[in-house]
């Protein structure tokens, strides 16, 4: 069982930021994120894109977002349960809270962040009949440890970005990469279509166009696909294979969260934002794009402000007795739960002769 | 008579950045400001001061948040009314408001926004009998205008940083500077100190302690000040000089904005936070540190959020016909008001032979 004091649904920069503010208050977090890696769709979808409305960041990459994010939030030490979806909440008779993943992790906090943004990803898969059976034996649909395909055979069907880059970046780390794409149009970054026709003039990728994966099959863990080529006439052949990798996009589903009986509209979570973003439950907190109220807006910043007041009133749920006196970081410092400290320099008091 | 669409009382970060998202919204603003640059508490007390708490800056000096704040609002051509504090305001038929400042100059908009921080940072003026005489007449609190001192002599008193640095950087401009203090100690940066001593050895600054300037004399024009050595009045020299500049610390009021007929409780401006920040004059908003509401947290993050929402009701105020329909920067871009063009770069759609 984790136990920590404010747990964190969703690890993008809302949920990250809120392991600042909840450090400067001398709570800990742990973060659940169903993707692989910290960041949420910053990270996931695209991190090599500028935003422009982040204050005082004329323009940054997402993905340099979450960076700064992570070095900021560092000294408070968060803990991570990722590529997990937190699945199930039971409430104990002390008002905390017990949190179960779909892969049946455990986690015990007084103080629940729910920063699940749109909802967690969900991979769109490709209707070919028995993928499902081979799940975590063979398919996958986002690559979680790239490693676990070295020296093994892939094949990736998809013609985005995400398709792109797994492939170029696999074909330095399988022993053959095949990119399959029902059109011979690919649209993502020009320099990472470049690099693929780089990569397969150089026989590193191997590129399959027009075509399509229909079947999958194999003994427990899967042995080879069918692909279907879309010439005239059609034509179909077997490959064999150790993993099949469909990047056909992700569609965000608020997910099993919608059935912890917090008041919904529209697939958002409604709070009560005159105090701290609390929903109907006590103890249970909505930031950032996952939550609404009237003059809602789905931005960044708004999920940092809204992390900073939840903050507040968690401390007084954990602390009922205790009155938290907020000090300016430039005055006060911060100091990390390892007893590092950032700190102003200090004004000298100094005669001079 | 200067004209915009939202009018922004206090130049500090919650304002400087409602000129962006008010941009994102083709709307125009203009800043007034009683300090003599933009930036607010954060230029004027503790520019080279390090904030911590800045959503994805670990660490980021006060003055470098302003330049990037600044060059963030560039595209939207913001004015600025700098060295005057806004006075009266007025009300006209068609619900638009005209704000007069104390020199005189007019602004006409149909919205105000209060942002105005703490209040107006009024200089501490020493006790100095006919001081006020001399008043833009060769006694200045704050420096507006270095170059105002050239080949001039400058008389500075005070112990802290703004008397340190303004002398170090007038011993350049100014054909002498004398530095007064009522304590042999100063109290600021290291370096500044060091710097002091240094330009003094030079012969460059001449530092006077303990002492006091007790009188101000001239005819029209400051021409001489009466120095009072270690309290004692046997000591009491005259000094030639054509500017003195008390240097004693700034402290905030709220100031004439007290008189505009809003609700005020404990210093700051009350707005109803589930909406938009509006005051309890409509068309009249309060953002950042001026304002209170429950939960309220005085943080340079808050004021963000809060004039970000600011500007969707300000929208709706000023164009009550049309429907705004935000768009993401990353997906959108940002559009300055002279046509530039931020966006992130498109996708390709490009087959691979």
């Amino acid at each position: 069982m984790i136990k920590t004091d404010i747990l964190i649904i969703g690890a993008g920069p809302t949920g990250l930021f809120t392991v600042f503010e909840a450090g400067l208050l001398k709570l800990k977090c742990h973060l659940i994120d169903a993707l692989p890696q910290a960041g949420g769709q910053l990270t996931e979808l695209y991190p090599k894109k500028p935003i422009y409305d982040i204050p005082a960041f004329p323009e940054v990459l997402a993905g340099d977002l979450v960076d700064n994010l992570m070095e900021q939030i560092k000294p408070f030490e968060p803990g991570f349960t990722l590529g997990e979806r937190a699945e199930d909440i039971e409430k104990l008779e002390d008002d905390s809270f017990i949190v179960t993943t779909d892969k049946g992790t455990k986690h015990h906090a007084r103080v629940i962040a729910i920063a699940g943004g749109l909802g967690s990803f969900e991979p769109r898969k490709p209707p070919i009949p028995k993928l499902t059976d081979f799940e975590d034996r063979g398919v996958s649909y986002m690559v979680k440890n790239p490693e676990s395909y070295r020296d093994k055979d892939v094949v990736i069907a998809g013609g985005g970005d995400s398709a792109l880059d797994w492939s170029i970046f696999l074909a330095d780390v399988a022993s053959n990469v095949t990119l399959i794409h029902r059109r011979n149009e690919f649209r993502g970054a020009l320099e990472s279509v470049d690099r693929v026709k780089e990569l397969k003039d150089m026989g590193k990728i191997k590129l399959i166009t027009p075509a399509e994966v229909i079947d999958v099959n194999g003994n427990g863990h899967l042995e080879n696909v069918l692909v279907r080529k879309n010439s005239d006439p059609k034509e179909d052949f077997e490959m064999q294979t150790d993993f099949f990798i469909p990047l056909f996009g992700l569609s965000p589903k608020l997910g099993p969260i919608a059935n912890w009986g917090l008041d919904i509209e529209k697939n958002a979570i409604k709070v009560d934002n005159s105090l701290d973003y609390q929903t109907n439950i006590p103890g249970i907190y909505a930031i950032g794009d996952v939550n609404t109220y009237p003059g809602k807006l789905k931005l960044i910043l708004c999920g940092f402000h809204e992390a900073t007041l939840m903050c507040q009133s968690a401390y007084q749920r954990i602390h009922p007795d205790k009155k938290y006196v907020m000090k300016y970081t430039t005055v006060g410092g911060v100091t990390g739960f390892d007893g590092s400290k950032k700190q102003a320099p200090k004004a000298v008091v100094k005669s001079i002769d």
